[in-house]
């Protein structure tokens, strides 16, 4: 296979395809893109009709769909499942800091034991709610199984997750909100998706809940979760991706006390090179072999 | 088997004594003593013959042996194991959050992933060193594990830990600490290891590793501690305990941008009750099967 590395390679992805068989040569020469940037800026406004596949660097591509770029005439690639392991692990972090009072105890500069002991509370014994439960998700569920919390998973299909106690599609999202103790979304932005999670939702996970989104921002009513955040609504939040992104210098995410706000950065720059060259020489493999690319975009699922 | 539970006892401990077949009394009739709160203010000054066993709230019980108090006329237990999911969920939670610059981001009023991003890591692939590696260490390896991370393991005996890559005893202390990424003081406060940890131990750790402390503030000596992370010896700490314990107002370590203080919480308030009565209730068990309790204290090993 001959293959394009626009706009720039590495030293992992260079030889993650070399090793997978593929050749690397110019774009009019090619059959397949890969493209390595998470942005479209500088993307080729026209490929050549050789370009069978496009591997792209993102794990969320809903801004490619809506831009048109993603077109029907070749395999379309994303990079689902690429950096599942080091977002999950954000995700888990980001629990148990909301729950054990991290962010409070991180802008504290005195001991504040006798204030906050008996507000402390640990994930072992609780119910998690993981809505849209795919690759991320299921990479969450040996670390809180091995934290002894129960999974409660929300998907599309309603497909059993292996590890969750039950599985629901979204017409079971209301009602497994209100069994679970935490939530995190966990799933793809798609038109279905946007602002899944509003007042309602909210109030149903209720005033001891913490909710964390490492997912898009877009999944969250950004106007109802800070009202829910106010005014006790849930417990708080710790989003790593938030609306708008970035967050504004004057947004009131920042200065509510029971908030942690990352800049998305679940996924470490420095892990990004080597786990994409994985997955795209992995990818590369299954293509040369005429099967899908793993992250085949479904344009009409919008994923 | 007659007990008598001072200075308070609880619905958790009352259903947990009963239901092991233990009768409460009062302190002149008993043969055991349930000894509920941490400190050692208003514990009898002379303990009635009868009493044949105390146990203690505590799992770290060095005070109790320092004083005194603890005597060799009969068996005292400490509740070594009772808390030790909670401590190493909290010492999991630390290792994210450090690794993942949320004490940082906790502090930002901004959105700063441009300056920020390439020094977020993950645990996933790093080795990371528990020192004093006992029951809440072991309750770390399974989340740790599933997290993708490789334990060395320190402890007394140095008898393989499960679960850890190798296990040594304090004289491969240095070797193991130069080896891992990060690491987690785990172990009892003993006068031997009393600042165990120093400068020495710290340059061994190196500029990438995060410290965790969830065991005793004495394990590490502070003012080694301070020196390393004003100078980058190592990348920073996060302390559920500290030296001086509470940690004064003009303490440096409040003012340190590479550190996070819990001001010892990892154990939640709320979970003691219930945990601490699910231990005298095992413990009750076995002593009235002839058995030696859970957490014996051996007074020549200070633990």
């Amino acid at each position: 296979m001959r293959i394009a590395i626009l706009p720039n390679s590495d030293e992992y992805l260079d030889q993650a395809v070399a090793a997978a068989g593929a050749e690397k040569v110019e774009l009019a020469e090619a059959e397949a893109l890969v493209w390595t940037s998470s942005a479209q800026n500088g993307f080729p406004e026209q490929l050549p009709d050789s370009i069978r596949w496009v591997q792209l660097k993102s794990a969320g591509i809903q801004p490619w769909i809506a831009s048109g770029t993603v077109d029907e005439k070749r395999v379309w690639s994303a990079a689902v499942g690429a950096y599942s392991e080091d977002v999950a692990e954000h995700a888990v972090g980001l629990l148990i800091a909301m729950v054990r009072l991290f962010p409070r105890y991180a802008r504290s500069v005195t001991w504040t034991k006798a204030e906050t002991w008996s507000k402390v509370a640990s994930l072992r014994g609780s119910r998690i709610a993981i809505i849209g439960c795919g690759s991320i998700g299921r990479a969450m569920i040996p670390v809180l199984t091995a934290l002894g919390v129960e999974i409660l998973a929300v998907n599309r299909s309603g497909r059993p997750v292996e590890g969750a106690v039950k599985t629901v599609t979204s017409e079971g999202l209301n009602s497994v909100l209100e069994e679970a103790d935490h939530a995190v979304i966990a799933g793809a932005s798609t038109p279905d998706t946007h602002y899944l999670i509003g007042q309602r939702q909210l109030e149903l996970l209720g005033p001891e809940a913490y909710l964390i989104n490492i997912a898009r921002g877009d999944l969250l009513d950004p106007e109802a979760l800070v009202q829910a955040l106010r005014t006790g609504v849930i417990a708080g939040a710790g989003l790593d991706v938030t609306e708008p992104e970035p967050l504004p210098d004057d947004h009131t995410l920042w200065s509510l006390e029971n908030v942690l706000v990352t800049p998305h950065v679940a996924n470490p720059q420095g892990n990004m090179g080597p786990h994409f060259a994985k997955f795209v020489g992995e990818n590369v493999e299954l293509v040369r072999q005429g099967m899908p690319p793993r992250g085949q975009v479904d344009t009409a699922r919008s994923y």
